[in-house]
């Protein structure tokens, strides 16, 4: 019988083997995929590719038997074997001089790059780049907006273990969604009526009922028709809801802190990344609060502009509010707090001193919403009376009432979308930029 | 101006702080919901749920000014203050005696409890706790099995970060499926026609021509019609994908590494939840590994059961596969390798010593399947060549096929189905007490 055990120790080399030291002047075998071939006449640079950066490796004509450059095409890939020889001018200070190379796999006959990846910086319009992305992510620039991404995501979950948060998996098949209107996808399921999930909202709150604080990171679904440069029909949400808050001060306090930790945990395991795309990490020391109301008010006197809906923000006050912000407090964060209670949802508290307002905010980062949160209704009676206030059946949510029934403490909680705070942290200007196969109206591919 | 600034001292304390020792004999702040109430006549115990586990605190009468012990309900949440006060017979070892309490919230008016949730085990039909999910779910044993199902995408996670996969976030909704078949969810995705992703399968192959090493932890979607016991219309699949290998064994080298880790790791960092479910967790030293025709072979052997069909394994055969590695090596899991090519994917890599046969293999633990994983096709002329083979228009699939067309690295992965291995750990009977709101073909709620 054939026993299989865990990882078997290989001979093969990885980038960070190197760099810690002890390979210089040894022969070594390292895989990855010809990213460049450079032919310099007596000799050739072959780049190889890997996950953690490039490998810079010289080729002399003749050195390998049976073997020349043009036998080697870029995008093949290769075990290569050579001597390790500190290099200053090479990528990490050394460079590989080859003394045998096994091709492991190639592309297709008489193919070449549509797009030439192996730039630094691809110049390409995105919508090529998106038509391309199963090769143009293979650029090194791109592919590190994705490892930042993964860093916001892991910085946001070990925060929330630190603050003894459950993280829960909640359905993306619904019967019934959280956030109304129309922006909702519609499914066949088993010959009933079936919709994807607006938020995890239903689940999450139910969940503080169990196990106090939890949080999901999970894709969600809007099927907004507007086509901008900040909307997606599916993103990623990072959402949390906790119990037993004072106020929605709570919540605001725990985005802070979480914040704070993910940015000092980008700076210190994804520095490469941030070094590759010219990332300025935004101060975080504190983030201003201002109320919905009188946000409104200060920038329209500031920058002269006329409030004309004193109940919503247009997207171009936000600009504003955080252009206000950045310029009297340096800030690139505000809050924004007690938004107006008919553009909330049905479950946010109003504010006891004045119910036309709700407990709730928005963080803007660099004048762009990226996280909705609140406090919500804990109370059954209260939470039976704004339904129907809002003419909504209460039948059609008995099991979300259902927690409220047997007892809820004060909660709130919030979410951020993932793909936008990526988008603002590395200045883009298209959240798709920051999606690595984005969906909206017109893109369902790749 | 406002500020926020992160996470402020609150005087509440946790029971890992009384835990911790030092808090003997002091006036100490907690919250939680009124899991019980026992009226001892003199005294009443009140049992406080939180997150952690139960707090015992005792209540004489007259104790605390204005209030008297018919004011609690059960479920309300509460602020106690009272003595910290070591007691043997206490869950944790201390009890609280109550010197003040803050109703923070109640459940409806009139209303009890539709089940006993405090019991130490539900006596319901699995039909009546999915029903009452919502509340169900703050029974102690039943939260910890979510606990657990944590705990195995923690370690999954943790232990891929260790072997330099990237996370990945692959999108859901999807406009061709990987797995084929009728059991695919479809949508009206503005105008255009849609479906649910069943596996990430092609965006994870994708990615290790971007990042060599790739996992997902991320729900899928089957549209299947069959109500079994094992079945789910959504679940979390634990997805890798690798570069690189050598052959599909560097898969189950990899799996079998996660395993050992995540166990290890559960025991570990959740031995409470481990105790409260009596979980007995398997032996993982080694992984006993048999082709599928010889598995085949050996249990029709040993149990006298006629193969009806070479090409398949019916569940019963999974069955007495799991009952044969359990009686001749004492192994709860066994890897079944080299399924037949028809039972496959496209983007399987067929044996090339018999094409009938794939590079692949079946994970069984228990006499069931939790994941099906092998190696993929990474030629461009080989993937055509099978797609053609199988009557299948490539211009369907020209995304995928991009990536073969402009070079992949010999690649394979995996993936689990979380739920089905959390069901197996547990020796449940059925993959809805291990999944949080199951959705199948007559459940859509709650």
């Amino acid at each position: 019988m054939d026993f299989v055990n865990g990882l078997r120790l290989k001979d093969i080399v990885e980038i960070r083997d190197i760099l810690a030291g002890g390979s210089n002047g040894k022969e070594i075998k390292i895989r990855g995929a010809i990213h460049t071939i450079r032919d310099m006449s007596e000799f050739s640079f072959v780049v190889l590719r890997k996950y953690e950066g490039l490998v810079q490796c010289v080729y002399e004509e003749g050195k390998i038997p049976d073997f020349n450059i043009r036998m080697l095409r870029e995008e093949a890939t290769v075990e290569a074997k050579g001597i390790v020889t500190a290099e200053e001018r090479a990528p990490g200070g050394f460079e590989i001089r080859l003394t045998g190379i096994r091709i492991l796999s190639e592309p297709a006959k008489d193919t070449t790059m549509p797009i030439p990846i192996s730039k630094w910086k691809l110049k390409t319009s995105l919508e090529t780049k998106l038509t391309l992305r199963p090769v143009s992510l293979r650029n090194v620039r791109e592919r590190a907006i994705f490892k930042i991404q993964e860093g916001i995501v892991r910085g946001f979950r070990d925060f929330m273990f630190s603050q003894n948060f459950t993280e829960v998996r909640t359905p993306k098949i619904v019967a019934g969604n959280a956030e109304g209107g129309a922006n909702v996808f519609k499914l066949e399921y088993f010959g009933k009526k079936a919709f994807l999930a607006q938020s995890p909202q239903f689940y999450k709150q139910t969940l503080v009922g169990v196990y106090d604080r939890v949080f999901e990171a999970a894709p969600v679904f809007r099927a907004e028709k507007h086509n901008t440069t900040r909307h997606l029909n599916e993103y990623t949400s990072l959402d949390f809801e906790m119990g037993y808050i004072d106020g929605f001060e709570d919540i605001m306090d725990m985005e802070a802190a979480m914040l704070k930790y993910t940015l000092q945990f980008l700076s210190e395991e994804y520095a490469k990344e941030i070094r590759i795309l010219g990332i300025e990490l935004p101060d975080v020391l504190h983030f201003p609060a201002v109320r919905f109301d009188e946000a409104k008010r200060l920038v329209s006197e500031k920058y002269n502009r006329k409030i004309r809906n004193p109940y919503d923000l247009e997207p171009e006050e936000e600009i504003l509010i955080g252009k206000y912000f950045k310029e009297e407090y340096n800030s690139d964060f505000v809050f924004v707090t007690h938004y107006p209670s008919k553009k909330r949802p049905f479950y946010a508290m109003d504010d006891p001193a004045d119910p036309k307002f709700t407990l709730s905010f928005d963080l803007l980062f660099k004048g762009m919403e990226i996280t909705t949160g609140g406090q919500r209704i804990h109370s059954y009676e209260e939470q039976v009376a704004k339904m129907e206030a809002r003419g909504m059946d209460t039948e059609d949510f008995k099991n979300f009432l259902m927690i409220h029934k047997h007892g809820m403490p004060p909660h709130g909680g919030l979410g951020i979308g993932l793909e936008r705070f990526t988008m603002r942290l590395l200045d883009e200007q298209n959240v798709r930029e920051t999606t690595l196969f984005p969906r909206d109206v017109s893109r369902l591919e790749p």
